[in-house]
Protein backbone atom coordinates (compact mmCIF):
# COMPACT_ATOMS: atom_id res chain seq x y z
CA UNK A 1 0.00 0.00 0.00
CA UNK A 2 0.75 3.65 -0.44
CA UNK A 3 3.58 5.49 2.44
CA UNK A 4 1.99 6.57 5.40
CA UNK A 5 0.69 10.16 5.85
CA UNK A 6 1.36 11.36 9.35
CA UNK A 7 -2.32 12.27 9.98
CA UNK A 8 -4.41 12.50 12.71
CA UNK A 9 -4.23 9.33 14.97
CA UNK A 10 -6.80 7.06 14.84
CA UNK A 11 -7.19 3.50 16.63
CA UNK A 12 -8.11 0.70 15.05
CA UNK A 13 -9.11 -2.97 16.71
CA UNK A 14 -7.49 -5.10 14.28
CA UNK A 15 -9.14 -8.83 15.02
CA UNK A 16 -7.15 -10.72 12.06
CA UNK A 17 -10.28 -11.06 10.10
CA UNK A 18 -10.76 -9.19 7.09
CA UNK A 19 -13.68 -7.29 8.22
CA UNK A 20 -11.58 -4.68 10.66
CA UNK A 21 -8.36 -5.30 7.96
CA UNK A 22 -11.05 -3.57 5.43
CA UNK A 23 -12.05 -0.72 7.89
CA UNK A 24 -8.16 -0.15 9.09
CA UNK A 25 -7.61 0.55 5.22
CA UNK A 26 -10.76 2.55 5.16
CA UNK A 27 -9.23 4.92 7.84
CA UNK A 28 -5.74 5.14 6.46
CA UNK A 29 -7.50 6.14 2.84
CA UNK A 30 -9.02 8.46 4.84
CA UNK A 31 -5.59 10.52 5.80
CA UNK A 32 -5.83 9.16 9.27
CA UNK A 33 -2.40 7.35 11.21
CA UNK A 34 -3.08 4.06 12.02
CA UNK A 35 -2.91 2.95 16.16
CA UNK A 36 -4.05 -0.46 16.13
CA UNK A 37 -5.52 -2.83 18.94
CA UNK A 38 -5.44 -6.37 19.11
CA UNK A 39 -7.04 -7.41 22.29
CA UNK A 40 -5.72 -11.71 22.90
CA UNK A 41 -8.84 -12.71 24.82
CA UNK A 42 -7.84 -16.59 24.45
CA UNK A 43 -9.40 -17.14 20.91
CA UNK A 44 -9.58 -20.24 19.82
CA UNK A 45 -8.22 -19.18 17.10
CA UNK A 46 -4.31 -18.23 17.32
CA UNK A 47 -3.50 -17.67 13.88
CA UNK A 48 -5.91 -14.55 14.11
CA UNK A 49 -3.11 -12.96 16.31
CA UNK A 50 -0.68 -13.38 13.93
CA UNK A 51 -2.79 -12.64 11.28
CA UNK A 52 -3.23 -9.16 12.95
CA UNK A 53 0.53 -8.46 12.86
CA UNK A 54 0.87 -9.17 9.44
CA UNK A 55 -1.91 -6.72 8.33
CA UNK A 56 -0.84 -4.11 10.63
CA UNK A 57 2.89 -4.15 8.84
CA UNK A 58 0.99 -4.02 5.48
CA UNK A 59 -0.93 -1.04 6.85
CA UNK A 60 2.04 0.74 7.97
CA UNK A 61 0.60 1.31 11.04
CA UNK A 62 2.10 3.68 13.67
CA UNK A 63 1.81 1.31 16.85
CA UNK A 64 0.45 -1.61 16.94
CA UNK A 65 -0.40 -3.10 20.51
CA UNK A 66 -1.42 -6.92 21.25
CA UNK A 67 -2.83 -6.69 25.06
CA UNK A 68 -3.68 -10.17 26.48
CA UNK A 69 -6.97 -10.60 28.66
CA UNK A 70 -6.71 -13.77 30.76
CA UNK A 71 -10.45 -14.23 31.03
CA UNK A 72 -10.27 -18.03 32.94
CA UNK A 73 -13.27 -19.40 31.52
CA UNK A 74 -15.40 -15.85 32.98
CA UNK A 75 -17.05 -15.89 29.50
CA UNK A 76 -18.32 -18.58 27.23
CA UNK A 77 -18.66 -18.74 23.65
CA UNK A 78 -17.77 -20.51 20.84
CA UNK A 79 -15.27 -18.04 20.26
CA UNK A 80 -13.01 -19.41 23.57
CA UNK A 81 -13.41 -22.84 23.02
CA UNK A 82 -16.16 -23.47 25.57
CA UNK A 83 -18.89 -24.37 22.49
CA UNK A 84 -18.47 -26.31 19.33
CA UNK A 85 -18.53 -24.33 16.35
CA UNK A 86 -21.13 -24.66 14.00
CA UNK A 87 -20.37 -25.97 10.15
CA UNK A 88 -21.49 -26.25 7.13
CA UNK A 89 -25.00 -23.66 7.69
CA UNK A 90 -25.85 -22.01 4.67
CA UNK A 91 -25.56 -18.32 4.96
CA UNK A 92 -29.84 -18.07 4.76
CA UNK A 93 -29.12 -19.88 8.16
CA UNK A 94 -26.33 -18.28 9.46
CA UNK A 95 -28.54 -14.67 9.96
CA UNK A 96 -30.97 -15.86 12.57
CA UNK A 97 -31.15 -15.02 15.60
CA UNK A 98 -27.90 -14.43 18.06
CA UNK A 99 -24.91 -17.09 17.38
CA UNK A 100 -22.72 -19.31 19.60
CA UNK A 101 -20.05 -17.30 18.40
CA UNK A 102 -21.67 -14.43 20.95
CA UNK A 103 -19.12 -13.37 23.38
CA UNK A 104 -20.56 -12.15 26.18
CA UNK A 105 -19.99 -8.14 26.63
CA UNK A 106 -17.43 -8.26 23.68
CA UNK A 107 -17.55 -5.60 22.22
CA UNK A 108 -18.27 -3.38 25.30
CA UNK A 109 -14.73 -4.65 26.25
CA UNK A 110 -12.91 -3.94 23.11
CA UNK A 111 -13.94 -0.59 22.85
CA UNK A 112 -13.39 0.06 26.20
CA UNK A 113 -9.91 -0.52 26.23
CA UNK A 114 -9.56 1.11 22.87
CA UNK A 115 -10.76 4.20 24.37
CA UNK A 116 -8.40 3.82 26.84
CA UNK A 117 -5.79 3.39 24.60
CA UNK A 118 -7.24 6.51 22.49
CA UNK A 119 -6.82 8.37 25.70
CA UNK A 120 -3.29 7.82 25.85
CA UNK A 121 -2.02 8.63 21.78
CA UNK A 122 -4.53 11.20 21.65
CA UNK A 123 -6.82 10.03 19.41
CA UNK A 124 -10.01 11.48 19.24
CA UNK A 125 -11.38 8.55 16.12
CA UNK A 126 -11.96 4.81 16.55
CA UNK A 127 -12.95 2.70 14.12
CA UNK A 128 -13.95 -1.11 14.31
CA UNK A 129 -15.47 -3.37 11.76
CA UNK A 130 -18.75 -4.51 12.17
CA UNK A 131 -21.13 -4.35 9.39
CA UNK A 132 -24.68 -4.95 8.43
CA UNK A 133 -24.46 -9.18 8.71
CA UNK A 134 -23.08 -8.86 12.27
CA UNK A 135 -25.89 -6.66 13.57
CA UNK A 136 -28.32 -8.91 12.39
CA UNK A 137 -26.80 -11.50 15.23
CA UNK A 138 -24.86 -9.63 17.45
CA UNK A 139 -26.72 -7.09 19.39
CA UNK A 140 -23.02 -5.14 20.03
CA UNK A 141 -22.71 -4.83 16.74
CA UNK A 142 -26.05 -2.54 15.98
CA UNK A 143 -26.08 0.97 15.30
CA UNK A 144 -27.91 2.37 18.76
CA UNK A 145 -25.50 -0.08 20.91
CA UNK A 146 -22.26 1.65 19.02
CA UNK A 147 -23.84 5.63 19.60
CA UNK A 148 -24.61 4.55 23.46
CA UNK A 149 -20.62 3.79 23.70
CA UNK A 150 -19.70 7.09 21.88
CA UNK A 151 -22.07 8.90 24.55
CA UNK A 152 -19.97 7.20 27.24
CA UNK A 153 -16.59 7.89 25.71
CA UNK A 154 -17.23 11.13 26.40
CA UNK A 155 -18.66 11.15 29.56
CA UNK A 156 -15.94 8.72 30.84
CA UNK A 157 -12.53 10.68 30.42
CA UNK A 158 -10.78 13.20 31.47
CA UNK A 159 -9.91 14.10 27.91
CA UNK A 160 -13.59 14.31 26.41
CA UNK A 161 -14.11 16.52 29.74
CA UNK A 162 -11.70 18.61 29.71
CA UNK A 163 -12.84 19.12 26.03
CA UNK A 164 -9.49 18.12 24.46
CA UNK A 165 -10.65 15.20 22.23
CA UNK A 166 -14.18 14.33 21.58
CA UNK A 167 -14.50 10.91 20.79
CA UNK A 168 -16.04 9.05 17.67
CA UNK A 169 -16.84 5.67 17.00
CA UNK A 170 -16.14 4.98 13.17
CA UNK A 171 -18.00 2.02 11.63
CA UNK A 172 -17.46 2.53 8.03
CA UNK A 173 -18.73 -1.04 6.88
CA UNK A 174 -21.74 -0.55 8.98
CA UNK A 175 -24.11 -0.62 6.16
CA UNK A 176 -21.78 -2.90 3.67
CA UNK A 177 -22.69 -6.25 2.93
CA UNK A 178 -19.60 -8.99 2.61
CA UNK A 179 -19.08 -8.62 -1.25
CA UNK A 180 -19.35 -4.79 -0.70
CA UNK A 181 -16.47 -5.15 1.66
CA UNK A 182 -14.33 -7.17 -0.14
CA UNK A 183 -14.94 -5.01 -2.98
CA UNK A 184 -13.77 -1.65 -1.04
CA UNK A 185 -11.14 -3.58 0.32
CA UNK A 186 -9.66 -4.64 -3.06
CA UNK A 187 -10.11 -0.94 -4.26
CA UNK A 188 -7.76 0.03 -1.64
CA UNK A 189 -5.18 -2.44 -1.79
CA UNK A 190 -5.46 -4.43 0.70
CA UNK A 191 -4.39 -8.00 0.54
CA UNK A 192 -6.90 -10.58 2.00
CA UNK A 193 -4.13 -12.99 1.93
CA UNK A 194 -2.92 -11.55 5.31
CA UNK A 195 -6.05 -12.27 6.88
CA UNK A 196 -7.59 -14.57 8.58
CA UNK A 197 -11.42 -15.34 9.34
CA UNK A 198 -12.25 -18.73 9.94
CA UNK A 199 -13.51 -19.75 13.50
CA UNK A 200 -11.47 -23.37 14.23
CA UNK A 201 -8.73 -23.43 11.74
CA UNK A 202 -6.39 -26.23 10.94
CA UNK A 203 -3.40 -26.51 13.35
CA UNK A 204 -1.52 -25.14 10.87
CA UNK A 205 -3.79 -22.24 10.42
CA UNK A 206 -5.69 -22.99 7.36
CA UNK A 207 -9.25 -22.59 7.14
CA UNK A 208 -11.81 -24.82 7.72
CA UNK A 209 -13.84 -23.22 5.33
CA UNK A 210 -17.03 -24.61 6.58
CA UNK A 211 -17.92 -22.60 10.03
CA UNK A 212 -19.88 -18.90 9.83
CA UNK A 213 -16.81 -16.93 9.03
CA UNK A 214 -15.12 -19.52 6.18
CA UNK A 215 -18.98 -19.40 4.83
CA UNK A 216 -19.92 -15.76 4.80
CA UNK A 217 -16.29 -14.81 3.39
CA UNK A 218 -16.42 -17.29 0.55
CA UNK A 219 -19.94 -16.18 -0.11
CA UNK A 220 -18.73 -12.52 -0.18
CA UNK A 221 -16.28 -13.58 -2.66
CA UNK A 222 -18.22 -15.32 -5.24
CA UNK A 223 -20.78 -12.57 -4.93
CA UNK A 224 -17.88 -9.81 -5.62
CA UNK A 225 -16.75 -11.93 -8.82
CA UNK A 226 -13.13 -11.83 -6.94
CA UNK A 227 -11.01 -15.34 -6.12
CA UNK A 228 -10.43 -15.45 -2.62
CA UNK A 229 -6.74 -15.67 -2.11
CA UNK A 230 -6.94 -18.29 0.92
CA UNK A 231 -6.76 -21.94 0.17
CA UNK A 232 -9.36 -23.97 1.50
CA UNK A 233 -9.87 -27.91 2.09
CA UNK A 234 -13.26 -27.99 1.20
CA UNK A 235 -15.81 -27.06 -1.42
CA UNK A 236 -17.95 -24.40 -0.60
CA UNK A 237 -21.53 -26.10 -0.17
CA UNK B 1 -20.39 -11.84 59.21
CA UNK B 2 -24.23 -13.78 58.87
CA UNK B 3 -24.39 -16.78 56.87
CA UNK B 4 -24.76 -16.14 53.01
CA UNK B 5 -28.52 -15.94 52.20
CA UNK B 6 -29.13 -17.68 48.56
CA UNK B 7 -30.66 -14.34 46.84
CA UNK B 8 -30.43 -13.08 43.38
CA UNK B 9 -26.94 -13.20 42.09
CA UNK B 10 -24.94 -9.72 41.85
CA UNK B 11 -21.90 -9.06 40.24
CA UNK B 12 -19.82 -6.75 42.69
CA UNK B 13 -16.24 -5.48 41.23
CA UNK B 14 -13.72 -5.66 43.98
CA UNK B 15 -10.56 -3.93 44.02
CA UNK B 16 -9.06 -4.62 47.71
CA UNK B 17 -9.49 -1.46 49.25
CA UNK B 18 -12.84 0.07 51.51
CA UNK B 19 -14.99 1.57 49.12
CA UNK B 20 -15.90 -1.46 46.92
CA UNK B 21 -15.97 -3.80 50.44
CA UNK B 22 -18.27 -1.45 51.40
CA UNK B 23 -20.13 -1.74 48.43
CA UNK B 24 -20.11 -5.57 48.69
CA UNK B 25 -21.19 -5.48 52.34
CA UNK B 26 -24.27 -3.65 51.14
CA UNK B 27 -25.20 -5.85 48.20
CA UNK B 28 -24.48 -8.32 50.93
CA UNK B 29 -26.85 -6.90 53.29
CA UNK B 30 -29.57 -6.12 50.90
CA UNK B 31 -29.69 -10.23 50.17
CA UNK B 32 -27.90 -10.18 47.22
CA UNK B 33 -25.87 -13.42 46.18
CA UNK B 34 -21.94 -12.26 45.51
CA UNK B 35 -19.85 -13.16 42.60
CA UNK B 36 -16.88 -10.49 43.00
CA UNK B 37 -14.66 -9.80 40.45
CA UNK B 38 -11.12 -8.29 40.76
CA UNK B 39 -9.44 -7.07 37.69
CA UNK B 40 -5.28 -7.30 37.66
CA UNK B 41 -4.37 -4.48 35.59
CA UNK B 42 -1.37 -4.27 36.94
CA UNK B 43 -1.87 -2.23 39.59
CA UNK B 44 1.74 -1.12 41.92
CA UNK B 45 -0.17 -2.28 44.46
CA UNK B 46 0.06 -5.79 44.39
CA UNK B 47 -1.51 -6.36 47.82
CA UNK B 48 -4.73 -5.28 47.24
CA UNK B 49 -5.58 -8.20 45.27
CA UNK B 50 -4.84 -10.39 48.25
CA UNK B 51 -6.61 -8.18 50.16
CA UNK B 52 -9.68 -8.69 47.65
CA UNK B 53 -9.34 -12.42 48.14
CA UNK B 54 -9.49 -12.07 52.33
CA UNK B 55 -12.24 -9.35 51.52
CA UNK B 56 -14.40 -12.43 49.10
CA UNK B 57 -13.66 -14.97 51.93
CA UNK B 58 -14.80 -12.84 54.60
CA UNK B 59 -17.79 -11.94 52.79
CA UNK B 60 -18.54 -15.35 51.83
CA UNK B 61 -18.75 -14.90 48.22
CA UNK B 62 -20.37 -17.17 45.90
CA UNK B 63 -17.62 -17.46 43.37
CA UNK B 64 -14.37 -14.97 43.28
CA UNK B 65 -12.44 -14.22 40.11
CA UNK B 66 -9.59 -12.59 39.55
CA UNK B 67 -8.48 -11.91 35.93
CA UNK B 68 -5.50 -10.10 34.78
CA UNK B 69 -5.44 -7.88 31.78
CA UNK B 70 -1.65 -7.05 30.49
CA UNK B 71 -1.60 -3.91 29.53
CA UNK B 72 1.66 -4.13 28.92
CA UNK B 73 2.23 -0.28 29.14
CA UNK B 74 -1.03 0.71 27.18
CA UNK B 75 -2.27 2.39 29.89
CA UNK B 76 -0.30 5.49 31.81
CA UNK B 77 -1.06 6.61 35.47
CA UNK B 78 0.39 6.62 38.91
CA UNK B 79 -1.43 3.59 39.47
CA UNK B 80 0.31 1.44 36.74
CA UNK B 81 3.49 2.92 38.11
CA UNK B 82 3.96 5.11 35.76
CA UNK B 83 3.66 8.44 37.16
CA UNK B 84 4.98 9.19 40.85
CA UNK B 85 2.15 8.84 43.54
CA UNK B 86 1.45 12.22 45.42
CA UNK B 87 2.41 12.34 48.78
CA UNK B 88 1.18 14.10 52.14
CA UNK B 89 -1.29 16.46 50.06
CA UNK B 90 -4.07 17.59 52.47
CA UNK B 91 -7.78 16.37 51.81
CA UNK B 92 -8.52 20.08 50.85
CA UNK B 93 -6.11 19.52 48.06
CA UNK B 94 -6.86 16.14 47.11
CA UNK B 95 -10.21 17.07 45.59
CA UNK B 96 -8.68 19.96 43.10
CA UNK B 97 -8.80 18.27 39.06
CA UNK B 98 -8.74 15.03 37.63
CA UNK B 99 -6.09 13.17 39.99
CA UNK B 100 -2.27 11.52 38.71
CA UNK B 101 -4.53 8.38 39.99
CA UNK B 102 -6.69 8.71 36.86
CA UNK B 103 -6.59 5.23 34.70
CA UNK B 104 -7.58 6.21 31.10
CA UNK B 105 -11.09 4.92 31.29
CA UNK B 106 -10.85 2.47 33.88
CA UNK B 107 -14.67 2.18 34.74
CA UNK B 108 -15.06 1.90 31.54
CA UNK B 109 -12.98 -1.45 30.96
CA UNK B 110 -13.83 -2.56 34.69
CA UNK B 111 -17.54 -2.15 34.04
CA UNK B 112 -17.70 -3.94 31.26
CA UNK B 113 -15.44 -6.93 32.16
CA UNK B 114 -18.01 -6.52 35.04
CA UNK B 115 -21.18 -6.66 32.02
CA UNK B 116 -19.91 -10.06 30.37
CA UNK B 117 -19.35 -11.95 34.08
CA UNK B 118 -22.91 -10.82 35.09
CA UNK B 119 -24.95 -11.68 31.51
CA UNK B 120 -22.96 -15.24 32.14
CA UNK B 121 -23.94 -15.70 35.79
CA UNK B 122 -27.32 -14.52 34.81
CA UNK B 123 -27.05 -11.26 37.39
CA UNK B 124 -28.70 -8.28 36.30
CA UNK B 125 -27.23 -6.31 39.07
CA UNK B 126 -23.48 -4.57 39.12
CA UNK B 127 -21.83 -2.89 42.28
CA UNK B 128 -19.35 -0.64 42.26
CA UNK B 129 -17.89 1.48 45.49
CA UNK B 130 -17.38 4.93 43.52
CA UNK B 131 -18.67 7.55 46.03
CA UNK B 132 -18.63 11.57 46.28
CA UNK B 133 -15.12 12.15 46.88
CA UNK B 134 -14.31 10.01 43.51
CA UNK B 135 -16.41 12.02 41.54
CA UNK B 136 -15.53 15.29 42.36
CA UNK B 137 -12.57 13.70 40.70
CA UNK B 138 -12.77 11.11 38.59
CA UNK B 139 -14.79 11.63 35.08
CA UNK B 140 -16.03 7.92 35.30
CA UNK B 141 -17.34 8.01 38.97
CA UNK B 142 -19.65 10.44 37.87
CA UNK B 143 -23.74 9.66 38.46
CA UNK B 144 -24.15 10.40 34.18
CA UNK B 145 -21.65 7.99 33.49
CA UNK B 146 -23.43 5.23 35.12
CA UNK B 147 -26.54 6.08 34.15
CA UNK B 148 -24.82 5.98 30.42
CA UNK B 149 -22.91 2.99 31.22
CA UNK B 150 -26.41 1.21 32.30
CA UNK B 151 -28.29 2.36 29.14
CA UNK B 152 -25.64 0.66 26.97
CA UNK B 153 -25.29 -2.29 28.95
CA UNK B 154 -28.81 -2.91 27.83
CA UNK B 155 -28.06 -2.39 24.57
CA UNK B 156 -24.94 -4.53 24.30
CA UNK B 157 -25.87 -8.01 25.73
CA UNK B 158 -27.92 -10.60 24.41
CA UNK B 159 -29.67 -11.53 28.10
CA UNK B 160 -30.84 -8.05 27.72
CA UNK B 161 -31.69 -7.76 24.18
CA UNK B 162 -33.91 -11.31 24.66
CA UNK B 163 -35.55 -9.83 27.62
CA UNK B 164 -33.90 -12.38 30.21
CA UNK B 165 -32.08 -9.28 32.68
CA UNK B 166 -32.50 -5.89 32.43
CA UNK B 167 -29.20 -4.58 34.25
CA UNK B 168 -28.76 -2.02 36.90
CA UNK B 169 -25.45 -0.33 37.90
CA UNK B 170 -25.63 -0.14 41.31
CA UNK B 171 -23.62 2.25 43.27
CA UNK B 172 -24.55 2.67 47.13
CA UNK B 173 -22.02 4.74 48.44
CA UNK B 174 -22.39 7.92 45.75
CA UNK B 175 -23.63 10.00 47.87
CA UNK B 176 -21.35 9.15 50.95
CA UNK B 177 -18.13 11.02 52.48
CA UNK B 178 -15.06 8.67 53.73
CA UNK B 179 -16.65 9.45 56.98
CA UNK B 180 -20.30 7.56 56.48
CA UNK B 181 -18.94 4.82 54.23
CA UNK B 182 -16.76 3.55 56.61
CA UNK B 183 -19.52 3.88 59.50
CA UNK B 184 -22.04 2.51 57.09
CA UNK B 185 -19.50 -0.65 56.94
CA UNK B 186 -18.65 -1.25 60.60
CA UNK B 187 -22.38 -1.29 61.69
CA UNK B 188 -22.99 -4.25 58.90
CA UNK B 189 -19.91 -5.56 60.47
CA UNK B 190 -17.19 -5.37 57.78
CA UNK B 191 -13.54 -5.54 59.31
CA UNK B 192 -11.57 -2.71 57.60
CA UNK B 193 -8.46 -4.63 58.79
CA UNK B 194 -8.69 -7.11 55.37
CA UNK B 195 -9.14 -3.86 53.21
CA UNK B 196 -5.97 -2.36 51.75
CA UNK B 197 -6.54 1.51 50.47
CA UNK B 198 -2.88 2.32 49.68
CA UNK B 199 -1.53 3.50 46.79
CA UNK B 200 1.79 2.79 47.31
CA UNK B 201 2.47 0.51 50.55
CA UNK B 202 5.68 -0.77 51.68
CA UNK B 203 7.30 -3.95 50.39
CA UNK B 204 5.72 -6.05 53.30
CA UNK B 205 2.48 -4.70 52.42
CA UNK B 206 2.06 -1.94 55.09
CA UNK B 207 0.42 1.48 54.36
CA UNK B 208 2.17 4.12 53.42
CA UNK B 209 -0.06 6.57 55.33
CA UNK B 210 0.81 9.35 53.05
CA UNK B 211 -0.83 9.13 49.29
CA UNK B 212 -3.87 10.42 48.76
CA UNK B 213 -6.01 6.93 49.49
CA UNK B 214 -4.23 6.77 52.84
CA UNK B 215 -4.89 10.51 54.01
CA UNK B 216 -8.63 10.31 52.79
CA UNK B 217 -9.05 6.98 54.57
CA UNK B 218 -7.30 8.13 58.02
CA UNK B 219 -9.16 11.60 57.96
CA UNK B 220 -12.53 9.30 57.08
CA UNK B 221 -12.31 7.37 60.56
CA UNK B 222 -11.16 10.42 62.40
CA UNK B 223 -14.29 12.29 61.24
CA UNK B 224 -16.28 8.86 61.69
CA UNK B 225 -15.08 9.24 65.84
CA UNK B 226 -13.98 5.37 65.04
CA UNK B 227 -10.11 4.14 64.99
CA UNK B 228 -8.64 2.39 61.77
CA UNK B 229 -7.34 -0.91 62.47
CA UNK B 230 -4.13 -0.38 59.73
CA UNK B 231 -0.76 0.28 61.30
CA UNK B 232 0.46 3.47 59.51
CA UNK B 233 4.40 4.75 59.94
CA UNK B 234 3.55 8.23 59.96
CA UNK B 235 1.34 10.31 61.84
CA UNK B 236 -1.28 12.10 59.98
CA UNK B 237 -0.71 15.51 59.00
Amino acid sequence: MSAPIQGKPAVVLLSGGMDSATAAAIAKAEGFSLFGLTVDYGQRNRWELEAASRLAQFLQMQEHRIIRLELGGLLVSALTGHVPVPKDRRPTEIGQGIPVTYVPARNTILLALALGYAEVVGAADIFLGVHALDYSGYPDCRPEFLQAFEHLANLATKAAVEGQLRFRIHAPLLGCTKAEIIRRGVALGLDYRLSCSCYDPTPDGLPCGRCDACVLRRRGFQQAGLEDPLPYQTPLL
